[in-house]
């Protein structure tokens, strides 16, 4: 192999992580920008591989006995003023609807008509509409728990916005449960994170910290957010999913009340919880080379492309039977739970062809051309190893060791990713040195840092937004099975119980 | 059984169709209100129908190539500027975004802040912002037939609002091709509409007359609209579907242009296609009763609901022994491409749990006690048949025929409605007749008509307006498959060659 080695991605991750990231989504047509400011179109590829994500999330949310429900688009901007926190955190990035109808004006331009007497909010969240209709669905006791969930979109208007990590549009689901315990619901709180958790480590690949936010992180209106927090190829952190024990705040906004088994009236107690396309995001960052997305085989949109390849016209009609039969074969098998997807993609294009699935991130491609046929063999290319190195493997053998070929990529993707993470995070002790570890090296490259800082915490505020103010680093989170372990504030010295991972975040 | 028998519903239909509608969805806990304007709220028992719905449609789509993607919510003015009939139409109803933040008046309440220079209206359908993606998507014949459908929530601002059937916002799928000839996108328009006939009548067991609707009905726009229409049980008519082929209309008004193989510069022909959760209403209004809703089984959002029956307290945990392990053997049945559903309701509030899983019109209930159990059988009850009509079954005979049971709920609940159409549609020559068939009889009960009437047409929309201004009834569609017949037409007593379906409507 020469030094000069080609990649399909420029620039590359370590040219500019950013502009790789934008390139790599284009190079995979998983997505682009709308024309209405901040949004995103989601392409066929982009979204299939979240139609993989939400149904294995469906089930999973099913299993632990959430039904699926439907709340309006907008929300009466009173409701919001309902939490006091809430308003504060949510009113400040909402598309206000303020007229039903467009008039034509002199000229023949439409123009806004028919103006609202209340303006409506399109949902940036759902907690104050759900709320409303929780407070007439509960009336007793019997009536709880109420586990709900809503696929949905959600509207939060960004000045900066980059696809799948931050659109002023987005999909996510947004769980809403009501309990008549405050262990019960703090229980709830944590189930559903460690969902996100499997989802997250199991399906998508990514390791992930479970913690606590702090109180300056957490979600408007809460008592305690959960997340659970994973490290890109950038070394910085992305949170991918939160889960809120939201106390009785907002049963007590909403009115949520029910009659206890002794008759007394009690506030309910309730949760939310929520994902979003950001772990789309998160999977390219975590997984991509410079050559491209990789897909891990439990999610990906397809698992196999099938590239016939034609030495004379003569071989077309062969070649392609022998694929279809291939490919008809293939389909039949189920893996992590669906049936496999098989592409088979017959341009005549030459080598663009290959890596057109390279960029896309297709776990496997497979060339056929008459000599695999003579030979009854497959010639495979892992998308998880270097492109040029393709092995020969006999048509049964393959069959028979396909689950297991998908189970490894989806392995070493997973262990990949470990162990970078691993290499870019330190138990930091020394406020010089966790300086050091946060400042660039390279003032070309302001973003490359050290990753992750295990540090302890005296848990006041000041020293928290000190060093966000210094470095731009936050406390991602205090993590859940973190053990006890005596220290000393990095930031003011005062002693702590704890190490809490600080790092530069998305 | 007594001459005066009681029902779940008040009003019957009978008495009181559209109000029966309302009770019957309240009875059934399938959706309710919501505190916004027009819309609603769908609660899990309505949502698992919708869901059964879109997975068993979505099947259908990928089957014919069809891959599904997501576009923004939000469309910029200019956009609905672009196809002058398509402004017309869908212009005047919308929800239109025009600040992007909230702001605390003086006082502290929260008003609209932010002013947008361009408005941003919520997608009432999305041709022209989609277009606007086919024009990058499509450069050459071998980008096409692009074959794009979208799942996501409409809004239309309505005066008027009905759950179901008409609300400011609603869930639907909207499917939107480009192709390189005008027959290959007649083609996939009449593919569509078939597709929807099968979801229609052998998911929904609701009977639909395809057609095509007159330019007076068009879809904004539209070169040809498609339809399907059904009967409800107050004999008006519903429309479940539409198919539409834009000719080039979309694609000259969005640049949708491609360069052919003999390389000269064409417009796409573009198609587009959509369903809603109004089919919902449909399937209420075509198989509910005086006692509640009647899922059809291939849809129902449960199969099989069990009704444990203690006689006295140590029966329970015996009772619950056999009703879980009953629950376990039936969970790994599969029927209609799905696990069977299963409810246990072991509620100890007597005879009203029968009554709520008769209105929310699961297919199956099953009664078991200790004198069940001893004779090894299960107390069935069939949503199709009377209350009262029970049976007892050998517990190993009910699972090996209940994929049978469920097939002839299904059948007959289409036979019926099938029956219920025929003996309410009448080919009607006489235009005196014709007046009278759409003649309420009982000035207490103005809805009362006759049905259907087939009926002979000019041609001529002023014969159209006339009839819909003398009587509020349209021509429905005009019958795919209605054969040439020589006739005159209802209004004008001119020359026609075809009956076309004459209606009142929803």
């Amino acid at each position: 192999m020469g030094k000069q080695q080609k990649n399909a991605i420029s620039p590359s991750r370590a040219e500019d992580y950013p502009e790789w990231y934008q390139q790599v989504i284009k190079a995979s047509d998983m997505a682009e920008r709308a024309p209405v400011r901040g949004c995103m179109v989601i392409k066929p590829w982009g979204y299939a591989l979240w139609e993989n994500i939400v149904a294995q999330m469906d089930r999973m949310f099913k299993a632990t006995g959430v039904k699926n429900a439907y709340f309006p688009l907008f929300i009466p901007i009173n409701f919001l003023e309902k939490e006091a926190e809430h308003v504060e955190g949510f009113a400040k990035e909402c598309a206000v609807v303020t007229h039903h109808r467009l008039e034509k004006a002199p000229g023949g331009r439409l123009v806004p008509g028919g103006p609202l007497t209340d303006p409506l909010v399109v949902r940036p969240t759902s907690e104050t509409i759900i709320g409303d209709s929780f407070s007439k669905w509960i009336g007793s006791y019997r009536d709880l728990p109420l586990l709900i969930n809503q696929w949905a979109n959600v509207v939060r208007w960004e000045m900066r916005t980059r696809i799948f990590l931050r659109t002023s549009e987005f999909l996510w689901q947004e769980g809403h449960t009501a309990h008549a315990t405050d262990t019960e619901a703090i229980e709830r709180t944590r189930m559903m994170l460690s969902v996100y958790t499997r989802m997250v480590q199991d399906y998508l690949a990514i390791p992930v910290i479970e913690g606590h936010k702090t109180a300056a992180e957490r979600f408007p209106g809460a008592v305690d957010t959960l997340c659970i927090e994973a490290m890109m190829q950038d070394r910085k952190a992305l949170q991918a999913g939160t889960s809120h024990f939201l106390g009785q705040n907002f049963a007590k906004a909403s009115n949520i009340s029910f009659q206890t088994e002794t008759e007394t009236e009690e506030f309910a107690w309730t949760t939310s919880w929520g994902t979003s396309t950001r772990m789309i995001g998160g999977l390219i960052m975590t997984h991509g080379d410079d050559d491209g997305v990789i897909m891990p085989p439990r999610v990906a949109p397809a698992h196999v492309v099938l590239l016939p390849i034609f030495r004379k016209p003569d071989d077309r009609q062969q070649v392609m039977d022998y694929v279809n039969g291939l490919a008809a074969a293939l389909r039949e098998m189920v893996y992590a739970g669906r049936n496999l997807v098989v592409e088979i993609d017959d341009r005549d294009i030459g080598g663009a062809r290959g890596w057109d699935w390279i960029k896309k991130g297709i776990p496997l491609r497979l060339e056929i051309g008459p000599r695999d046929m003579a030979a009854d063999s497959v010639f495979v290319g892992r998308r998880d190893r270097p492109h040029r190195d393709k092995t020969a493997i006999k048509r049964e053998a393959f069959i028979a060791q396909l689950p297991d070929i998908l189970d490894d990529i989806q392995n070493q993707l997973f262990q990949r990713a470990c162990r970078f993470r691993e290499e870019h995070t330190r138990n930091v002790d020394d406020r010089s040195d966790f300086y050091d570890w946060f400042t660039p090296k390279n003032q070309e490259k302001p973003e490359v840092h050290g990753g992750f800082a295990m540090s302890h915490w005296c848990g006041d505020e000041a020293c928290e937004s000190k060093i966000k103010a210094d470095l731009n680093v936050t406390i991602r989170c205090v993590p859940i099975d973190a053990g006890s372990e005596t220290g000393t504030c990095i930031c003011c010295g005062k002693s702590s119980d704890k190490r809490v991972v600080f790092a530069k975040a998305y």
